[in-house]
């Protein structure tokens, strides 16, 4: 439950953290904002998106809703250091695009009175840096809420709250397996395959015979590689076997342009194009 | 060379000897169309691209100038039942995406005084049919001509022609070689992946959780399987090879992150970053 009166704080403010902070300013919120990086919160207060802002996270203990924008890994150590911050009934979100790891350790981490309540908004770019923040990339966005069964009414509708108050397209739900398969496929998949498209080859005569096709495919190698080792190493066991199904399934298109298999291919072919009909955008 | 009075036959009137067929007429040509479906003549009589059409490849005997947009292999079908039709003098072109294999059965299948230039116009999209036809594609794309040492001046001069005439953006010249070396890549590759991706699942939930990157990595999974499955079997051993390629780039991510070695990935990462930044569009 976030009304006016809620004291909300942001942790790290990037891209998408400094998105927050600004969403929240722009819809009246007092959004406090935590950062070791002291240009990062002078552009933030500059901005009018946070109305305080320190490296020291000692300023949250008068806040009732934390946001974490942090990369997985750093989240759950700034946790750990920051912990005895807490106040209690205070309640900790996150944005961070793998769950299983990152609720079971948190959770562990939390003192009593702190409630953890874990979300992955589907947004962000290729770029990093508060200074490429934009709020109004969540009115296209899916905001996931990964509630567990011990997640209390309050800190689910919080959750809600938040999505709403930035503007979310649209608020889903998934536990945290789920969650962490489905991404593995749609997102983390596809990244493994652009970084590993443009690792093949430097000659730089490419460039000049590329069309759409290739550059449709690589956009996405252009990649913060601090977080995404992080997401990688963090859902491993699906990553993984997301990797070895796309192998297999090159390896079944190899075999039949080995042996000439017509009709085997057209199959392959047909089968890839009906599916991907149904996830055509709807014409606007 | 091509000037008011030279007759052009466009065989085969899809999406692309459609987009051909209009662009000459529009820049004041006379084109005559073939193709075995009547109802594609009819669409182009009444659109004006064409004078005359037929199923009849026997109107081509008074053409100067050939061009096929047939696929690969139906182009070199065609060229033998229909050798005997082409008068002396006449130039012979066409649009297929791969060189080697066409070039060499071509020249095999023409009679004296017939010359066939090789040319791969880098346009088309996902739809097929004459319905789909556009000429103002052409302007953003790539013409390639693949002319051999034997090729003469003026069959080359006719192959630019067509590319001006037309409006493409840029004309290139690349041997046959390295043109089914390149295309293999930054085509072909591309489209056995997207293929590939879309038949690891039919989960209909995902397509509830996918973002853009999943959507741009799929885009060209939308595949004319007729064309395709010709494609990659007349370049099977380049396609094979960058097959092996990206399966070997994956494995090594898939190793990284199985032993936890965020150096190296990191180190791949930057690496692709780097050189996908060399493949941005320049900003209009």
């Amino acid at each position: 439950m976030i009304d006016k009166n809620t004291k909300i704080a942001v942790i790290g403010l990037g891209l998408l953290g400094g998105s927050y902070a600004q969403g929240f300013a722009q819809a009246g919120y007092q959004v406090i904002g935590i950062d070791t990086d002291a240009s990062a919160i002078e552009l933030a207060r500059e901005k009018g998106w946070i109305v305080d802002g320190s490296a020291d996270p000692a300023l949250i203990e008068q806040c009732d809703l934390i946001i974490s924008a942090l990369y997985p890994q750093t989240f759950v150590e700034w946790v750990r250091e920051n912990r005895h911050h807490f106040k209690s009934g205070a309640i900790l979100s996150d944005v961070t695009g793998i769950k299983r790891m990152v609720i079971s350790q948190i959770n562990h981490l939390l003192p009593a009175g702190v409630e953890f309540i874990a979300t992955h908004p589907m947004a962000g770019r290729e770029s990093r840096g508060i200074e490429y923040a934009d709020s109004s990339q969540f009115a296209n966005a899916n905001f996931i809420i990964v509630s567990t069964p011990f997640n209390s009414e309050r800190a689910i509708q919080t959750a809600e709250d938040i999505a709403e108050i930035l503007g979310f397209h649209r608020i889903s739900f998934l536990d945290a397996d789920e969650h962490d398969r489905i991404i593995g496929f749609v997102s983390q998949l596809c990244h493994v395959i652009a970084v590993s498209l443009m690792n093949i080859s430097d000659d730089p005569r490419l460039i000049e015979y590329t069309g759409d096709s290739f550059r449709d495919l690589t956009r996405i190698a252009n990649i913060n590689e601090e977080l995404w080792t992080q997401l990688f190493i963090g859902n491993k066991d699906n990553l993984i076997a997301q990797i070895d199904n796309l192998i297999a399934q090159m390896t079944r298109m190899r075999q039949c342009i080995l042996l000439d298999d017509e009709a085997q291919m057209k199959q392959l072919m047909k089968q890839a194009t009906e599916r991907r009909r149904k996830f055509d955008k709807p014409k606007k």
